[in-house]
Formats: C-alpha cells, structure tokens, sequence
C-alpha cells in the first residue's frame, strides 16, 4: 500500500480520497476549506496542516483542482509546493486544465527530478463515489505504470494518450465533440418530432443507425425517453452545464493556440455559453435540448 | 413469390431488383436509359414498355427515384401512372425525398384506395448490391407487413418510423446528426493532431468515451487509422459529398416549414456545400477532414 | 392618372393603396377579409366583387399577398386571374416571395403576353404609411418605366435588380445580410458591455470604425442607445422577428437551390428561428440582443 | 514638441516613428532588430542602445509590438523597463493585446506612478505611412489629453473607449463586427450572383439599404466592383487574413473570460482560421469571398 498526500477534497476529490482509503492506501489531505478536510478525516485521512505538508515524504501526491490558475499556483507560485516534493514521489494532478498549463508544470517538476502525470477525468461525482472514473493520461509510460495502481483505485478505465499534457488535449478533444453530438441529437429530435416522429422510435432508428452515438445509446437529452438520465429528472444532476461551457472554452483556447478551425466546436461553445447565461448553468449539459423546443 | 413493378434502375435499383430476382420474385422492369434496363433483363427481369406498365397488374410496384421531382411526376404529373395502379398493388417508394413530398404522394395514392410506404434506404451502392440496405418506412402497420418480404430481399434491417412521410423524416433526422457527429469527429481529431496526440490514439480514446459515435465506430475520416474506409482510400468510394448536401437540402427544407431551429445541421449544410464546391462532391463524405487539415 | 387593380390589402397593401388614392389615381380593390375592403373604400378606393373583377380592365394591377403559396393560387391557381387580364394591363406584385415562384408567375404572364413586374419593398408598415417604402425591382426596364409614377407614389427609393425574379433575389441577399450584422452588431456590444464598455461609446466608436453598418447608423440594438428605435420601446414595431425568419428561409431556399454556402446566414436563421420559437416572434428583429445579455 | 521613446519600428512602428518626427518630436528609438533602427535612424530618430534607454528621460513613450507575451515581457519581465520610466513620463502602448495584458501592464505602470494608455489603431500599412491611423483609446482622459498631440501626429480619428484596457476592448469588438459584416457580404453577394444578379447592382442595392455596412461603402470584397481595393488586385495588400485571425482570437479570449456568447464571432473566426490554413493566410481579409465561389 502506498502514502498518498491529496490536495483539493471538494465534490471531486473528497470521494476519490475516500476510494483510496477504502483500498487500504494511507491519504494525508489538505484543502482551503476545512469541512472537506474534517470530511476526509472522518473516513481515515491523516489531516496536513498546509499543501506542501500533505506532498511531503509521500509516494504518491494527487492534486484535483477547479481551472489552471488554481494548479499553476500550486505548483509554479511564489510559494509553491515543488521545493517540498521529493523526487521519489510521483505527481498526479487530475484536474481538467489548459494542456499548456499541464505542460509548464510538468516540465517544472521534470526541472527538479519530479515524475508527473496529467490525468483528468470524467464520469462526473457520481464515478468518483463509485469509483468508476475514466482518467485520460498524459506523461511516460514508466510514471503510468506506477501510478496505475492508485488510478485503479479510483476508477475504471485508464487511457494512456501520450506525453505530458497529452491527457487534458484529449479530454477537451473528446469533451468538445460530446458537446456538439449533444446538440446535434438534441436538433434531430427536435426536428423529428415538429415534423410527427415519436423521439423514442426517432431515438432507436438513429442509434442503430449512422446517427449512432454515445448520447444515443445511454444519455438521451428528450425527457422521458430514457429512464435515470438527467433528461428525465428535469435535467438535474449529471455533468452541469457550466462545466461543459468550462471544457468548451479549455477547448477554444487549444484551437486558439494552433490556429485550428473547429466551427462546430465554437458553435457549440456559444450555443452552451448562452444557455448558462439563460439560467441553466446548474442543470445537466442535456438540457441544450430545451434551445430546439 | 410475388410479381413486383420496378420503376428506376439506377446504381441503387439495378441491385435493387437483382436481388428480388435472385429472390425468386417477378420483376417487370422500367426505366428511362435503355441500358439500365437491358441489365435488369439481363439477369431476368421482363423489360416493360412504359412506366405505367411496369405498375399495371402487380403485387407491388416499388420505384427508387433521385429526387422529389421525380417522384411527384411519376405519381402526380399529368401523365402519372396512379391511373394505371390497382388497388391491390401495394406501393413502396424508396427514393429519398421530401417529407411533404412523401406525404403529398401517399395522400394522392390513398384517394384511388391505393396503399404506399415510403421506404428510403440507407447502406449505398454497397449494401444494395449486398442486399444489405437499411430501410426507414412510413406507412401503415398493415401496408409495412405486405411490403416486409420483398424489402427482407434487399435489405437486412428495416425500422418503422411512423406514418406515411415519417420514413424521409427519420432518414433525414439521422443523415442530418451523421453530417454534425462527421464534422464534429474530423474537428476533434484535428484539434487533437495539432496539440501533438497520434490520431488512432485519439480516436480509440474518444471512442469509448463519451465521444463515442459510428464515424469512430466504422467509418473514421482520418486517413490510416482505420482499415477499408474511404479515408483510408483517399476518400473515394462511400456516401458521396453531393448526396449528403442533398439530404442536408431535404433536412433544411423539413426545418424551414416547421421553423425548427437547427444551428448544428445548418452550418453542416453550409461546410457541406462549401465542400461540394471546391470540387469534393465525388469524393466521400468524410473529406470533410480536409477542412482541418 | 392610372387606373389601378389592387389585391391584398393588409397591414402593408391597405396604407399602399391609400398612398395611390392620395396621389389621384383611381383605385379598385379586392381582399378576402370585408373588413379590409371596408377600410380601403371608406378613403375611396371602389369595391371590386371578385380578384378576377380588380384584375380586369385597369392599367395596373398591383398585388400584396403574405408568401409564394398566394401569389402561386392568385397567378397560377386552378382559378386563377391571368385569364382575365388584359394584355396592356401591368402586373406589379410586391409581396415577399421566393425568386423561383417570381420567376414562374413572370414566365406565366409573359406567355399571355403580360408584363410583369416583382416588386417587393423594405421599410415595414411606417413606410407603407409614410409612402417611403423601397422598391427592389426585377423586370424590363421598359416595364419598370412603367409602373414607375405608381411605384413613386407608394415609395422613394426604386432600385432596379435585374430581370424577372432579381427583385426577390436582392430584397432577400440584403435581408439575409442585415440579419447578419444585426447579430454580429448585438454581439459586439454584448462582448464589450461585459468587458466594461459603455454600450453608447461602443456604438459610436464602432459607428464611424470599419465595423459601422446601418443597424449602427439608424437602428441600434442596444435598449437606451438611441431614441425612437424599437430597442427603446421594449422591442415593440419595427420589423418583426416571425418576418425576418420567413425572409432568412427564403434566402436558404435560394441557397439550396444553387448549392451555396451560407454558413452566417443559415446560422442567423437558427439564431431567429429560436428566437421566435422563445416568443419574440412578434417583436422586432434587433430583440435578437436578448440572446446576448 | 516632445521628447519620444519609441520601442518597436516594424511595418506600423516605423512609419509612425516617421511621423513623429515629421511634426518635429524628438525620437529615440529601439527595435531587436538593426536593419529598422536603421531606417528610423536614416529619416532622423536617435538610435537607442537599449528598450530601457529608449524608456528613460523621455516625455512619452510609445510601443509598437505583435502580440501580448511581448508587451507583457517589456513592461512586465524579468528585465522589464518599468523601473527605468520616469513617473512624468506617459506610456502609450499601441500594440493589439489582450485587455486583460492591457490592464495588467496598466496596473504595473500605476503602481510605479507612470500614466498609461492603450492605444491600438487600425488604418493597416497604409495608415500609419499617410499618418492617417484611428487610434482608440484606453486611460484616464488626462492621460489622453497629454497624448493627444502625439497621437494626432500619427493619425486622424481618436476615439475614448473608457478606461484602461478599453482601447483594446473597443477594438476587438469593431473587428469581430468587422470579421461578421465582411463576411456576410461575402455571403450574400455569392448568393445573388448564383441567382443571376450583378455583383456591382446588388452591392448597390444592398449600400443604399438596411444591409448597408462598411465594406459596401469602401471595401467590396467582390473582385471589380469597386477600383483601388484588394479584392480588384487579386486580394494583395490590405488588412491581412491572419492578423484578422489574431484579432478574432483576442475577441474569443475575451468571450471566454466573461462566458460570453458569440455565435457569429465565433463562426467567422473559424471560417478565417480556415482561410488562413487553406495559404490564404497573407491575402487580405476580403479574400473570404473565396470560401463562396
């Protein structure tokens, strides 16, 4: 078993602790807010009284943060945790960032010896408690193989899709074109049904059909179609809104940075973007089916 | 066995009727170019001196037709062969067409008691000289069981969508989400290239993520990564450019009577029809990737 | 002075015939609604029993009719009136209809030796009131020299576009652009408002920039901007949404019907399309800010 | 007259420099690159030996740079000249940046007492050679007042947008309007000439109507309608393609940080990024009309 420091125990982050604890890993957790860490405690986490105390002298250091200000602080700032990090220790980080970002802090932990690997998510706070998450993996194949077993821990399927940063690149290639088959289904059944069709029998011909998708087979956006997905629980739970406006924009800023054309990807950002700014922030990333009522 | 009228022995119906032929149905043949029609005979179709008497006196007249034109002028036009169609001949049209076109013809054909699907298809040249075509009907329950044995002739799956017109509805519903996950599928992987990720990685990846759709499945547009596909054959063969802007058409047209809006279909339409007119409209639909490059 | 035929006499026609009766020529008039052919009467216009009865024996006949549908019935219907029109009569139809259902009603008349004349206007029921609408007109330019002295008591500005159809053609190529940079001018001052600009200093600097357009000019988006313009008034007159959706899918008609591209117009029909499917169908067009706040 | 530093002699620094001098400022200049400080230096301007000489002493200092990571190493870097500036010394940073670099230099510079505006201009080449250059304005209007002179040296029209980081904000605004409006031009002239109209008739019409914009008055992107613009010299020269990409990128960077929707700003800076990578990259911005031949 292995001594694992983890820092940022929010809706993410406190149920992957938890997983590693109920798999007989040691956690010593650190977070600004400290009900997660009291949380943490309460399931066996060893409390560190700062971030660089919880990367201290641990095999294994996770970090799961909100955006890349947040990470680059950690580990680049004025008062960063990279002095603190031994270089036996492997970093994870697993939080959906910029792919430029993860690459300046990889390359900052390469600088002092460190192993790190990108590693975010999806599968939502629902495959966190299950432990059931898919991580997307940048970094060495070597860091891989020994993180995979803390990874397996917290999750099903584990991706290796190449060096450094290459995790978050194609998380946020995957995570835009979800957005726009999302919007794509929720249009055709709009379309279908103005024009007489039933969604479910529409639904069924396109899933087994060249229309065929992942929304399709087991998160269908019309209500009532599917039974236990957002779509019919008023679009509540699931992978909200904002965080897909999140991912669009992780997303703009890569095409941005190669000059890349994604004209369906950037409609979908606005087309997301103007349902958050509509109320809809909170509600599942589904909901774009209420745009085509 | 049955005796079928066939009216249009193009690249889909030529096949078409062989394989009601090698079915061991009676097929009395019709079509405009001669030589269309002495292929038919070729392999055992009765040749019939005009398209009324190819309808004249049979179980089931079938006709597969390029565009709505076509059709209203075979049915509607003043010289149309309604006249000549007994009430007991059922009529499948398989053309792909417009909803209201569909719907004005079945209306036309119920006036004089006679009983009509409409059963376009999917699958290509291919999966008609295969006899694996899909087909996507419209029509009553009663009408699709008569029909149901000679379509098992020519194709593999056959779904009921609704009634008369709802089959061109679903097969646009899907052609037009096929056009959005395409485009969306050839971005994400060229977002993905240019950030550095191999493109078969990226693929696989996204293909058992959320991402997941048929394009990645069967039919991925990046050159080399898949085996046999169009991409990987300099985009020849497949489902023709040209042929999906024309059922982008027939999508937009479905969305300008109901005042749907279809932000994703319509910028497909438009990167379609860009595409077309740089000279890919022979090419198959997924060198929408070279939009990307 | 003219004796006129005037059929289709709405919200639009009933103020044009007035403009006609004001300036002197005499007027007969037809619609299916009495109340409508009340209206006209009671500022002197005389009472024609039938369609066929305004279309005989006048020097003009002028029709303003909702969309292609009645234009189609009144010209080319089973009962239609081109019968009763006399050959030295001249048609001006200023409805709002699709360039290929001009083009057949032009070809129609010119086959009963009857000039024809396509006429649609800009500048909405205060113009029509006013007597400044503009005329965009396809024809002969003899045809035109015509119907000018009716044309200049109606409006003032009179553009001739080219044959039969090419007023359509170029009211709806101006509309499609309009709706264009009526969005992209709401875009404008929504992305600078959130990024702390005065919407008034935005304007004005955009006004006189490359980014100056008519909307800028004399209509501007933006509640409080400017004075007398709809946005003012709670999007209320003006050119209604539900009109620029008709006008948007009439330009993707015509698109359809070449194979052009039309990736900003087809995305501002979505865009209006929505908007009127949210219940702004009956305020006017600049509402479209609202998608932007 | 005034005392100058000006940093950055490019294809927009030098000329400006030039003027400078014309109207009989004093300039000391600086750039990487010998060859320009050169030609500064030919036409009268004092060579400086480094960024921090050209800063120190002087009344105002002007840059000139590409992009924000080079405003934001000269002002903000390890080596940066901001300890060199006198606090009597008013910086003007004219450089296209980010708003949110603008700002950040901004604040730095108050910190140490120094007065800054950001000034970005448009007019191209060509404009800064006649001295005819719009400048917009970011600052406080004191600041403005004590660079006008200087400002009016090097061009004509000088617009106030607010405060610090305004300028910028004004400017990606205009050019995303730009981008829209020429493309939607575009758009629409493509469509009427498919439909039989003449380009130059229907860019008249449209001029003259609602779909009046900028490029129709003075930029017609249509090769012949209009004598002395790019698009009548094979699209040479000009406001190219690829800074039109760089400043719809600004434009999406500030749409991501305020989660603003921009649909139409979106879709234009995709459909230049295309152009760009299709080699159109150094055409000017007009060439657009290519993507609708």
């Amino acid at each position: 078993m292995a001594s694992v420091g983890f820092i940022g125990l929010g809706n993410m982050g406190g149920p992957m602790a938890a997983n590693l604890l109920a798999a007989g890993h040691a956690v010593r957790c650190f977070d600004l807010v400290p009900d997660l860490v009291a949380q943490s405690v309460a399931v066996g986490a060893q409390e560190a009284p700062s971030a660089a105390a919880a990367a201290t002298g641990v095999d294994v250091l996770i970090s799961m943060l909100p955006a890349s200000p947040h990470v680059e602080a950690l580990y680049l700032g004025e008062d960063c945790i990279l002095p603190a990090i031994d270089p036996s220790t492997l970093v994870i980080d697993s939080s959906t960032i910029s792919p430029s970002s993860a690459r300046k802090v990889a390359e900052a932990a390469a600088a002092r010896g460190v192993a790190m690997l990108d590693a975010p998510v999806s599968g939502g706070v629902g495959g966190a408690v299950a432990g059931t998450l898919t991580f997307i993996v940048g970094g060495t194949a070597d860091a891989l193989a020994r993180g995979r077993p803390l990874l397996e821990a917290m999750g099903g399927n584990i991706f290796h899709a190449g060096d450094a940063g290459a995790g978050q690149v194609a998380k946020i290639c995957n995570n835009m074109l979800l957005a726009v088959q999302m919007t794509g289904t929720a249009e055709a059944l709009a379309l279908g049904v103005q024009n007489g069709l039933d969604p479910a029998t529409l639904s069924e011909i396109m899933r087994k059909s060249s229309g065929g998708n992942w929304p399709l087979e087991v998160y269908n956006p019309w209500p009532g179609v599917m039974d236990g997905v957002p779509a019919s629980n008023d679009y509540d739970g699931g992978f909200l809104t904002r965080l897909m406006v999140k991912d669009l924009g992780l997303a703009m800023e890569a095409a941005l940075e190669t000059g890349a054309a994604t004209p369906m990807g950037a409609l979908a950002r606005s087309l997301y973007a103007g349902l958050a700014n509509q109320g809809l922030g909170d509600k599942d990333f589904s909901s774009i089916q209420k745009l085509f009522d």
